[in-house]
């Protein structure tokens, strides 16, 4: 019974570093719930087949799978609806939505020109090609050429965190006073560059660097005290 | 007494098209109030020397001094607490700011760089050498040259509307099933467009036409029947 979650691992199985991942590990954390992580690799496609789709993360509640980090945030605020709410009442939930699709749209792809060579080398031998075939196609450049050019790619991004900047400079998070779903949505991307790599992608005045600060502590330091870079030592 | 609301105008007095003047105009439509709307233009900063700031919108409620479009929202939200709300509860209000903050960050600039030279040529001519002077020095270019490459500046434009897009895919409106103040922030890049300019922004197969054509027709089509172009013949 209880719940499994199946989550992207590296060639060190404890390395679980996918951002969609990340969403759903806080959104566990945040209801208090603790699931047993299977770790899965991108080519273990039969693995995840039950769930009638090829992605993590995938959750089973109870023998219910559910599949696709947002389905999952709904499902969880629904089933264990007496647990703190993901969503502060249900007017949040749409644009917890936008901000979400922001993260998927903006911020993955700003955050990927930083670091997808050193996902690729945290990655299990058996997914490397993989890996980068299906992004060297879908950024029409090498992994060494789409993050060659680091300034760039770096100065890019600080650009496109302008609007969440704006909000974390007047309040703790960015769904108010206390952080909630769309908190994590963001979060996940920075824990996807954090256990992969360590190019350092805030500076410490950053409003965004203090709320990301915040949320490694939160749930007593869960992000913070999570693998890194595919070694078992801890993060700084 | 009553509310009186200063808006950036044009040649045209009726031509009323700055995006935030819009949120309000919208805003205040929401929560079924009229306001007197004042002609204002760029160089009349002593007119509304007595708000402590020199922009628009700046709305008067019975004698109170709001200025900025976000607290003149919250505002209203406070003081008309019986009209339809602006935020579907007060979770929404932080993310709805983050909706604001992106339609100011990315949106307009980008709806910009469509419609920067049909918006100088809107201005009263007492107008015009402030907005060239100011804007050329904000994007470091002429006027000319900042909407010199139309089918690149859409293609930019229609990019970053992913997110949004990906949105209005699944639902009628921003906000949920109706709409609220986070729409209106989006809503009101559009109207800036269209009032000064005839660039076609979206193609009609796109959720985000469709959506914006919703917002058209609210409120007996308050926007939709708006002066546009500095004519006081109505857009198609």
């Amino acid at each position: 019974m209880g719940l499994i979650l199946y989550e992207l691992a590296g060639a060190n199985p404890a390395l679980r570093f996918s951002p969609h991942c990340w969403k759903v590990r806080m959104a566990l954390a945040h209801k208090g719930l603790k699931a047993e992580g299977l770790p899965w690799r991108f080519t273990e496609k039969q693995t995840i087949a039950f769930s009638g789709q090829g992605s993590v993360p995938v959750l089973i509640d109870d023998g219910e799978t559910v599949y696709d980090s947002w389905a999952i945030a709904l499902h969880l605020e629904q089933r264990y609806s007496s647990a703190p709410a993901l969503f502060d009442g249900t007017g949040a939930i749409p644009l917890a939505q936008f901000v979400n699709a922001w993260a998927d749209h903006v911020l993955l792809p700003a955050v990927a020109r930083m670091i997808l060579l050193d996902i690729h080398n945290c990655l299990d031998p058996v997914d490397r090609d993989y890996f980068r075939a299906s992004r060297e196609k879908r950024f029409g450049q090498s992994l060494e050429a789409v993050v060659a050019d680091r300034p760039l790619n770096l100065s890019a991004l600080d650009r496109l965190l302008a609007p969440l900047r704006q909000i974390l400079n007047g309040r703790d998070y960015l769904s108010g006073a206390m952080p909630a779903y769309a908190d994590y949505c963001v979060f996940g991307m920075f824990m996807w560059a954090r256990c992969c790599s360590t190019a350092q992608l805030l500076s410490k005045d950053d409003p965004v660097f203090r709320w990301r600060e915040r949320l490694l502590d939160a749930f007593d330091g869960l992000a913070r005290s999570a693998p890194c870079s595919g070694v078992e030592t801890k993060c700084p």
